[in-house]
C-alpha cells in the first residue's frame, strides 16, 4: 500500500537535501517539483467514501491513496494532528504510517499549532520531530521565545509561527495595535530574530490578502503557510501574488477539504488528483503573471 | 493498580457534581476536599527512579503510584500532554489509563494548550473530553472566538484560556499595551464574554503576583489555574492572596516537579505525598491568614 522513494520521479539535486536549512529546502523542493501546493490531510473519518467509512483501516487507506494519488504534484503534506488525536490510541500509529507513506522530498507539516514552556516545548519537538519525523511544525506565538526555540534546534528542522490566521477569530486579538502596529506585525518582527538558523516560517490566512502582502514585505525571504484557500474562501490569486517571494517561491498553499473530498464515491482518489492537478496548474499560471516563473 | 471511586473518602455533595457547571464543580471540590492544590503529572521518562525508568510500564506505574499517594490532598491533576506523546504511540494508551484513574471527584486538566479554527477545534474537543474523558483542557486564545467556544458547548466541561504566562518569553507579546491595557487584559476581558455557561478559567503564572491580582479583580468569580510554584520560583503565598476568590478558593495552584521528584528512591510516592501535604497545609494556612478559610 505504501511506495518506497524510489519510485518517485524527483531529479537529482546539486545540493544534498539534508544539508540545506529549512528554508533553502523548501525553495529547492518547489523549484524541482514546480508547485506551490501542499495537500491538507484533515482526515476526517465521517467524510470517508462508504466503503472506508466503517473498516478499521479505512483512514489510513484513505490517506495512502491520497497521497499516491497526488505526491507528484505537491511540495508539502500538512497534517493535521486533531483529526488523529481524535482517533483515540490508534490515531497515533495511524498517523505516524502516513508520515513514513511521504516520499523523502517532499515538506512534512505537523499541523499541531503547540506552544508551552520550555521543557515542555521540548517533549513537542521530541514528539512530533523524533517519534513521528516530521521536517516542520506550527506553532503559536502567544508564550513568546522560550516556547518556540526548542524547535529551532537543527537548521533542517524548524516552525511556522502564526502571525494572521484566517479564521473569523483573528479578529479579536491579532489586529489590536501596540505602539503604532497590529499584534501581527510584532509578531513577524519577533520571529525574524528567531530566525538566525534560517528555519522560521509564518502562517498567514488566504482571506487576509493585504496583511500577507504587507507581511511579505516585511519578510521577504522567510517561508508563508497559507491555509484557507477552498472552503474557507481564500482568494487563490491574490494568495500567489502577494505570498511568494520575488522568486515566485517559498508560498506553500495549502488546500485541504476542496481536494480530499473532491469525490464521494470509489473514485476519491482519482478526483482528489485532479482537483491537486488543477490546482497547481492554476498557482503556476499565476506565477507566470506576477513573477515569470516557473 | 487502579484503584476505585469507592475507596475515596469524599463527603457526599448536597448536588450531584455531574449537574453543576465547571466554575461550581470545582469550588465544590475545593470546599469539600479542602485543598486547592493540583498536582501537574509532567512524567518525564528520564527522571523516574532507576527501578521504573528502563521498564515498559515505567511510566504508567509511576503515575498510578503517584495518584494513589495523593489523591485526597489533591483539588485537581493536570496531564501535561507534550510528555505522553513524547512517548510515541503508546503513550495515548498510558494517557487514557491514567486518566481513568482519577478518583471522579477530582478535577482532571489536559494541559495541551490548544487553539486552531473551528472544524479542528472541534476534532481536539471530541479527542481530549470524550476520547480521553477530562473534564477541561488548557487553550491559546490567539485565534480567537472560534477556536475556543468549541470547548464551551457543555457546562460541565470547559477551557483554561492561557492569559499570562509564568515563563520568561511572556514578556515579548502578552504586555504588549494596545488602547490602554496590556494583551493580557483583552484576553481577560474576552474569556469574561466566552463565559456564558460558567465553563472558562484563566491561566496565569504564579511568577506574576501583581497581575495575577489584577486580572482576580477582572475576573472575581473565574477559577484560575496557577502554574510556576517550584521549579519555575513563583511565590505560593502571593498566589494564595492574589489568586483566590473572595471566599478563598477559585485557585488551582499547581505543584509538578518538586512534588514528583521529590526523591528519586523507591519512596517517590511517600516523597510525593511528603510534599504534596506540605504544599496543600501551607496552601490552607494562607487561606486563613487571607480569607478566614477553610
Amino acid at each position: 500500500m505504501c511506495f518506497g522513494v524510489s519510485s518517485s520521479p524527483i531529479p537529482p539535486h546539486d545540493l544534498p537535501i539534508n544539508l540545506m536549512n529549512f528554508t533553502q529546502t523548501i525553495r529547492t523542493i518547489q523549484q524541482t517539483r514546480d508547485s506551490l501546493l501542499c495537500i491538507g490531510l484533515d482526515l476526517d473519518r465521517t467524510k470517508l467514501p462508504s466503503t472506508l467509512r466503517t473498516t478499521r483501516n479505512g483512514i489510513l487507506k484513505f490517506g495512502t491513496s491520497i497521497i499516491e494519488a497526488t505526491f507528484d504534484l505537491v511540495c508539502a503534506y500538512k497534517f493535521n494532528l486533531a483529526f488523529f488525536e481524535a482517533l483515540g490510541s490508534g490515531g497515533a500509529d495511524i498517523l505516524s504510517r502516513l508520515v513514513e507513506c511521504c516520499p523523502r522530498r517532499i515538506f512534512t507539516i505537523g499541523d499541531g499549532k503547540r506552544g508551552d514552556i520550555g521543557n515542555t516545548a521540548e517533549m513537542y519537538a521530541r514528539a512530533l520531530f523524533e517519534q513521528l519525523g516530521f521536517d516542520s511544525i506550527t506553532v503559536h506565538p502567544y508564550m513568546g521565545t522560550d516556547s518556540v526555540t526548542p524547535f529551532l534546534h537543527t537548521p533542517e528542522r524548524g516552525a511556522f509561527v502564526l502571525a494572521l490566521t484566517s479564521n473569523p477569530g483573528a479578529r479579536d486579538f491579532q489586529y489590536l495595535r501596540a505602539g503604532g502596529r497590529p499584534l501581527y506585525e510584532h509578531v513577524v518582527r519577533r520571529v525574524r530574530r528567531w530566525n538566525t538558523r534560517r528555519n522560521c516560517g509564518l502562517v498567514v490566512g488566504a482571506t487576509r490578502p493585504k496583511e500577507l502582502q504587507r507581511i511579505r514585505s516585511l519578510a521577504p525571504d522567510m517561508p508563508i503557510l497559507i491555509p484557507g484557500i477552498g472552503a474557507q474562501g481564500g482568494n487563490l490569486r491574490m494568495a500567489v501574488r502577494y505570498g511568494c517571494s520575488h522568486e515566485g517561491t517559498l508560498a506553500i498553499i495549502n488546500v485541504g477539504r476542496s481536494a480530499l473530498y473532491a469525490s464521494g464515491g470509489k473514485d476519491f482518489a482519482e478526483a482528489a488528483r485532479r482537483e491537486a492537478l488543477a490546482i497547481r496548474n492554476q498557482i503556476n499560471e499565476y506565477r507566470m503573471e506576477f513573477f515569470h516563473s516557473p
